[in-house]
C-alpha cells in the first residue's frame, strides 16, 4: 500500500468543520479563525517503547495519541479545533491503520477536533500531533499567572496511569486487552485511554488563575508552575485524591506517592483565588468530575509537602 | 543531558514575533491571528535514511526539514507565521542540537517564522514540523484552481537534487562536505538546502490560479493540480529548466528526464492566464528568479508531453 492510499484510509474518516475552507488534499489547509480569539497550540511526540508499551492495541495508541495534545489543549482552556498528525509506520498495514484510526477518531469527533493534514512516512512507529485551538482574547489559562493565596486544586484521581505502567512492567497487566479484574480494568483504561479534561479547561478560563496538565506528575507539573509564576506552593500529600482502584491495588501509601509523582494522568492541577471555591464545586457538579483542593500557592519556590523537605522535580521522559 | 535542557537549548534560539502572545514554556503557544487572513497549515516529516541520506550535516537536516514546509507554505500563497517541531532523536547530543539549530534557524529567521512549540524525545532520528501561515482570506492558491488555457510555469531549475541524490548513491557525491568541482557542489546545496519559493508563493496571489510545490517531481505534482482541477495538462519536455550543471552532469536528455520526474527541488509549479505573462515576467525580474512557461493546461485529464503518452505519475516515498 503506497502512502497515498495510506492517507486516503485517513482522510475518508476525517469530519467536517464549518471553518475549515479547504482540509487534506492540497499542500495545505486553509482554515478560517474566529473572530476576537487567540490561537493555541501545541505538539507532542508518542514513540513506541517509549511513551507507550509496543503491544498497546492501535486504537489505544491512535486515542492517546490525540488525548495527550488535547490536554495541552485544555490546561490553556482552549476549544480544540484542528490537528495535524505525522505518523511514521515501519510498514504500510492498512488493519493497523483502520484499528489506529478508531480511537483516534473516536476522541477526535467527540472532541470537536478535525484532523486537516499531515504525512505519513516509513520508519519506526512514531506519532506527532499539532493540536490547536481557540481561546477568547485574554481569557488563556497560564502557567505563569498562580497568586500567592491561591488554592491548588487538581481534577480527576492522580497515580492511576503511573500504578498501571508498573504493574505492566511487573508482568500483572496486560495492555494488549480488558482484563477480569475491575480494578485493574480500571488502571489500565486510566493508562491506554486517558480523558483530556477539555471541557473543564474550557470553564475554567474566567475561574482559574493559572493551569498545567499533569503528564510529567503532579510535583514536577506544579513546579512548572511555581517557577514560571514566582511563587512556591504547600501540597497536603493526604489530600491528594487517588482511587478505590489504586489504594486497593497498591495500598493508600504507595498510591499517594503515585499520585504525586506519577505522570501520564492527564488531569488538571489549577490555582484559583479562595473566593472561587464554590464555583469550582459547582463545576464539579456541572461536570460530574472530583476537583479536590489539595493545597495552596506560598510566597517562596518549590513543591513543599506537609512537613517535609522541598520535593524534587518529577520524572522527566528523556534521561 | 534532559529532554528539558535540549528544549531549552533550542529555545535560546528562537526569536520572536508580535503576535506570540506566549511562545515555548507553556503547555502550548499563545497566538494571535492577523484580522482579515486566514490560516496556513502544513506538515511534513522527515525520517533519515529515508528522506535524506543518514550522514547528512545535521545543519543540513535543520535547514531542510524547515524548508521542505516552508516550500508549501509558499505553494498557497502563505506568509509564513510560526511552527512547530516535533524532534525524535537517537540521544542527547548537545553538539548535534547546535549544528541543527544553525540550519533551521538560519532558515527560520530569514523567512519570518518562529519556532512556538515542540517536543524531543528519543528514538531513531526523524524531524516533524508543523507550518503555519497567514493568507488574505479568498486569495490562497490551491490546486483545485487551474483552468483551461491557463499557462503552466515553474520557477527555477528542475532535476537538480533528484541528480545529486543519484551520485550520492553512485558514490560519486559527498553530502557531508562542499564539492571542490563546482557543478556538482551546486546540486550538492540544492540537495541539502533547496530554497523554499515563499516570496514568489506570496506575490503570485492575484496572479496565478493554481500551485503546487514540486517534491515528488513535475509529472507527479502538476498531475495533482490536474486531478483536482478536473483538467489535463500538456508538457513541453524541450520547454524544462534544467541547470548548467544538471547538462554537465548527466547530459542534455537525462537532466530533461530528471526534471520531469525528479522529487526534492521545491521550486513551484503554476498556473496563470495567459493574460499575466507580462505581470509573470515582471515578477521574475523583480525576485531574480527564473519563472518558464512548460505548456498549457487543456480539457481532458493527465499530463501528457509532446506526441507522447500520459505520463505515470512520479515516485511516492512510501512504497
Amino acid at each position: 500500500m503506497a502512502e497515498f492510499a495510506l492517507i486516503d484510509r485517513i482522510r475518508a474518516r476525517t469530519t467536517g468543520r464549518g471553518d475549515v475552507v479547504l482540509g487534506i488534499g492540497d499542500d495545505a489547509a486553509l482554515l478560517q479563525p474566529r473572530a476576537g480569539a487567540q490561537l493555541v497550540v501545541t505538539a507532542d511526540t508518542l514513540n513506541s517503547g517509549v511513551h507507550f508499551p509496543a503491544e498497546t492495541p492501535p486504537a489505544d495508541i491512535g486515542w492517546k495519541t490525540l488525548a495527550v495534545n488535547l490536554s495541552d489543549l485544555a490546561s490553556m482552556g482552549a476549544q480544540p479545533a484542528w490537528c495535524t498528525l505525522a505518523l511514521s509506520l515501519p510498514g504500510a498495514d492498512a488493519d493497523w491503520i483502520d484499528a489506529f484510526a478508531d480511537g483516534f477518531f473516536a476522541l477526535a469527533d467527540s472532541s470537536g477536533i478535525v484532523l486537516i493534514g499531515g504525512d505519513t512516512t516509513r520508519g519506526p512507529l512514531s506519532l506527532s500531533v499539532t493540536a490547536m485551538g481557540q481561546v477568547d482574547t485574554g481569557l488563556a489559562l497560564r502557567r505563569d499567572a498562580a497568586r500567592v493565596g491561591d488554592d491548588i486544586w487538581v481534577s480527576g484521581t492522580l497515580g492511576d496511569a503511573a500504578i498501571a505502567l508498573r504493574a505492566w512492567q511487573a508482568g500483572t497487566l496486560d495492555v494488549r486487552q480488558p482484563a477480569d479484574d475491575a480494578a485493574i480494568e480500571f488502571l489500565r483504561q486510566r493508562l491506554a485511554r486517558p480523558t483530556p479534561r477539555v471541557a473543564l479547561g474550557r470553564a475554567l478560563a474566567g475561574i482559574a488563575h493559572a493551569a498545567v496538565d499533569i503528564s510529567d506528575g503532579l510535583l514536577a507539573d506544579l513546579g512548572h508552575i511555581c517557577t514560571r509564576s514566582g511563587v512556591g506552593a504547600h501540597i497536603d500529600p493526604t489530600l491528594l485524591p487517588v482511587s478505590a482502584a489504586a489504594r486497593a491495588r497498591v495500598g493508600d501509601a504507595s498510591a499517594r506517592e503515585a499520585a504525586l509523582r506519577g505522570g501520564d494522568d492527564y488531569e488538571l492541577c489549577f490555582t484559583a483565588a479562595p473566593t472561587q471555591h464554590d464555583a469550582v464545586r459547582a463545576l464539579s457538579e456541572r461536570l460530574s468530575l472530583p476537583l479536590t483542593r489539595v493545597g495552596t500557592v506560598m510566597a517562596g519556590q518549590g513543591v513543599h509537602g506537609a512537613g517535609s523537605e522541598p520535593h524534587a522535580p518529577g520524572y522527566e521522559h528523556f534521561l
